[in-house]
């Protein structure tokens, strides 16, 4: 046992625990079992006991015979979710993921992918909802393996880079595998770890302010369960931060442009309301543009912190920011480590069920950002699916911040690339081909040419403000020309609150795959 | 002034500011104003002034001069809200509506619906989203128009039948008529007002049972904003219930059935957990198919009680009910008066901020069931609109209670009548042609047939099983037709996550245009 897996191992009877070889845990997996491990937005995760089995996998071609329903509470690394897909591993996984091998075999009709939200996921499992032929079971999950960077002396666990659906995923395991990570820092101190009860016995979060604690830095577990302790020392597999380009930047602008002016109309207050911003280049635009803004004293309410907000810190702007995970560059996480004293009064990691609870969002007046696929002239998005058939990521916690935060905000590029076109597919449609979020409840598009406030707006007007605003100037006759005939046409057939044409309304779906473009001449 | 009158204003300087002739207050109001009233569902909503302003219109020929933006809980009696809107008296219209000539008037563009979950609703217009325009008023709601059954000496308003978003409605008005409404008893005591503070200043909803108060029982207001007092001696125009038939009973039934095998699963408590229902002959039979059911001591957690609720109350199976409106019958209001004292006791009333915070749906684990227009094999449903384009009522709060329940529930019949065929619509469909509720909040639907349990499953798991539970046998092997040659194309391409044809998608809508029915020979 290394020196420094016995300095964070500080319980004697999890000690006598320890395995030294992951693969000798190999054979107790079995085709079918349901495993939950710790992991969100790819950091957090187990790395040593998942790359076991798949070394296993690989080496005796076991493809497709040692299959698993997969529990995480948003995505892994992917050296484990994505190598576990290409070697045919996972049969259903819930609730998101990312990586190129897992999306294939979604696509591919290989993996049974259920996409929920993620504040309703941990909840889901612990009622047992996504273990109905198991519910013979006394606990429907068989092995949870869980990454952490500490074991207290009473067997309390100080999690990693994230705590995700950790809790729950816990409580339903019927046997437990830690990895200590030594090639971490302890995160002792970090964590918020509080328990959510099942209904009727669930309690009020008695959170008002961001940094409001409510649970313990540590996270109780039946000691018994726990069938080994493993030590991990490969730090997590984050990669690099998306470029911000000119575009990003440039709806970076537009977006502080309308938060300005909610703040002069004292629709907001100066230092505003707590941020939530989702991955991507976009977002990293819209934080890191906060750095150049007046605004003071910003807090985040959000379900990662990625680098931009380490910068956000840095310039002095963000007092507090609670989250479900850090997700940094690796770079950002040696600035993180090296400042942790600091950074661990100025951030807290709580459960996704209260990073992302309703309750919370919508009492603490959350400003919601996200980038859909693709957004429509009424105000719907898509989050998810291309073609509303080919699923990307899943919508992550878009949802619980979108229909919950006081203002809900989705920002977009006007237009992308297709194969042959550089403007061949807009961003703006009449009808998107898969709505993960609703009119009901987005306030404000935001593209590279502006944005357009709907808020209390009907359909009609949603539409010529979303086409004169945020669409692209090629698209704008084209989307102009749909409007405008489906209104008269609605107009004579009385239908006319939300205007379409069923018959037209994917038409220029149907031009980008036969002509490589969605600029289309004719409608009709 | 009637000694009635007298005896239910308590207080002596409103009662100086008594109005005879609901007359003389019409000059008050211009075109263009935005006038808030009390109501939700029909109830508790201001019957004298709003009739003398239409009467004013319909006598002047004023049709269309003089037009208002109209900001009210959810619907009014068909009297105001109906006449109104026949009169050409209404622009804005949020966030619900029901009534024939109100939907004819949403529908050929002359009203401006923005549809709203009706949670949101309140803080929304408190925020100033609604009255952007008008943001350089200090009050940019220039009338309120409030029915009470009482004023207490020192002011307060005892309300009627009805919540809503009056307390928010009454902050942001300008000016105040108060109709107090002397056909009706008191309803001191029933009521349990709490004024929700916007963020940064929210307090968590301190409810843990559905009989829990954190209010009071009248409404504070500024009496200085009050312009007039007014006699109101006509009853709430609710009308009768819609009947239950046959399918409705076999749903209900099939309903029971779901909910006793997640109780035997242990997934629910013997006595349920909160029920939320909608509005309806289905939500009817469910509810009124419960007094046969072993159910007891259940509990209700919803926005409206209807009269199965009163027949679910003596037959002893109910112990407490918590809304935001009671809309009875006539005889059904006629029962609850006789035992007021009894009911009083079983029942609050809250503003529809907090009969339809997602926070409290959420904690208290609620049951929400609700009937929508269409669904689809994905698990998406539409509430609000046929064809993608005309507006019926609105969502409400289906969204509220379907994003938040513990369970959410969809029932339909399998089938409706078109003008030319007894089975020409079929309520389960490809894909709806408006999303209301997405496949990420809905866990079963019901239709006569039975149910489709779809929770964790992908979705082409939940086409299946949809198409097989649900779907009238009629349809089955079309929309199976459909299912299965667009899983082989999307499997060959690449995007079977959710296989659809944007192509076809919309055929049946079309058939149904030219042919009368939705039953289609061939897709492609």
């Amino acid at each position: 046992m290394s020196s420094l897996l016995q300095e964070r191992v500080k319980c004697a009877s999890l000690l006598k625990k320890i395995v030294k070889d992951a693969r000798e845990l190999v054979p107790l997996f079995k085709h079918g079992d349901y495993i939950g491990m710790s992991g969100f937005t790819g950091v957090g995760y187990p790395k040593v006991v998942p790359q076991a089995l798949a070394d296993h996998v690989e080496k005796n071609q076991l493809q497709g015979q040692l299959k698993f329903n997969l529990f995480v509470g948003a995505s892994l690394g992917a050296e484990v979710e994505d190598r576990w897909a290409k070697l045919d591993m996972i049969d259903r996984r819930y609730p998101h993921q990312v990586g190129k091998n897992i999306q294939k075999g979604i696509n591919e009709g290989r993996i049974r992918f259920s996409d929920q939200h993620l504040s309703m996921f941990p909840q889901n499992l612990a009622y047992g909802f996504y273990t109905r032929e198991a519910s013979n079971q006394k606990s429907p999950i068989n092995y949870a393996i869980i990454e952490a960077t500490e074991i207290k002396e009473d067997g309390t666990l100080i999690l990693a880079a994230s705590v995700g659906a950790t809790p729950e995923i816990l409580q339903k395991a019927d046997k437990i595998i830690i990895e200590v990570n030594t090639a971490l820092p302890s995160f002792d101190g970090i964590h918020d770890i509080y328990e959510v009860a099942d209904p009727p016995h669930r309690k009020p979060f008695l959170i008002e302010k961001v940094q409001d604690r409510i649970g313990t830095p540590g996270l109780k577990i039946d000691m018994s369960k726990v069938i080994a302790v493993v030590e991990s020392n490969r730090p997590d597999n984050t990669g690099g931060n998306t470029p911000e380009d000119e575009t990003s930047k440039q709806i970076a602008r537009n977006l502080t442009e309308f938060l300005m002016t909610e703040v002069d109309a004292k629709r907001l207050p100066k230092e505003l309301l707590p941020l939530q911003s989702g991955i991507g280049n976009i977002a990293n635009a819209v934080i890191s543009g906060m750095v150049e803004s007046p605004f003071q004293n910003l807090t985040v309410f959000t379900e990662v912190l990625q680098d931009c907000f380490l910068n956000l810190f840095e310039a002095g702007k963000l007092d507090f920011a609670s989250a479900t995970s850090v997700r940094l560059s690796n770079q950002g996480f040696d600035k993180f480590y090296a400042d942790w004293e600091n950074y661990k009064k100025k951030i807290v990691l709580r459960p996704q069920s209260i990073s992302n609870a309703p309750e919370l969002i919508r009492r603490l007046g959350v400003i919601a950002m996200n980038t859909p696929v693709e957004i429509d002239i009424y105000g719907h998005a898509n989050s998810t699916m291309v073609n509303g058939s080919r699923m990307i990521n899943g919508l992550g916690g878009s949802g619980d911040f979108l229909r919950n935060g006081k203002l809900s905000i989705m920002h977009t590029p006007s237009v992308r690339p297709s194969k042959n076109d550089p403007l061949g597919i807009t961003c703006i449609v009449p009808m998107v081909t898969h709505v993960d979020h609703t009119e009901h409840d987005l306030d404000v598009f935001v593209t590279e040419y502006g944005y357009a406030d709907m808020r209390g707006l009907c359909p009609r007007d949603r539409a010529r403000l979303v086409i004169e605003k945020c669409a692209h100037p090629e698209y704008r006759p084209i989307l102009l020309d749909y409007y405008e005939t489906c209104l008269k046409k609605c107009l004579k057939a009385g239908s006319a609150h939300e205007p379409h044409d069923l018959s037209v309304v994917f038409k220029m779906y149907q031009n980008l795959h036969e002509n490589g473009t969605m600029r289309i001449n004719k409608w009709w």
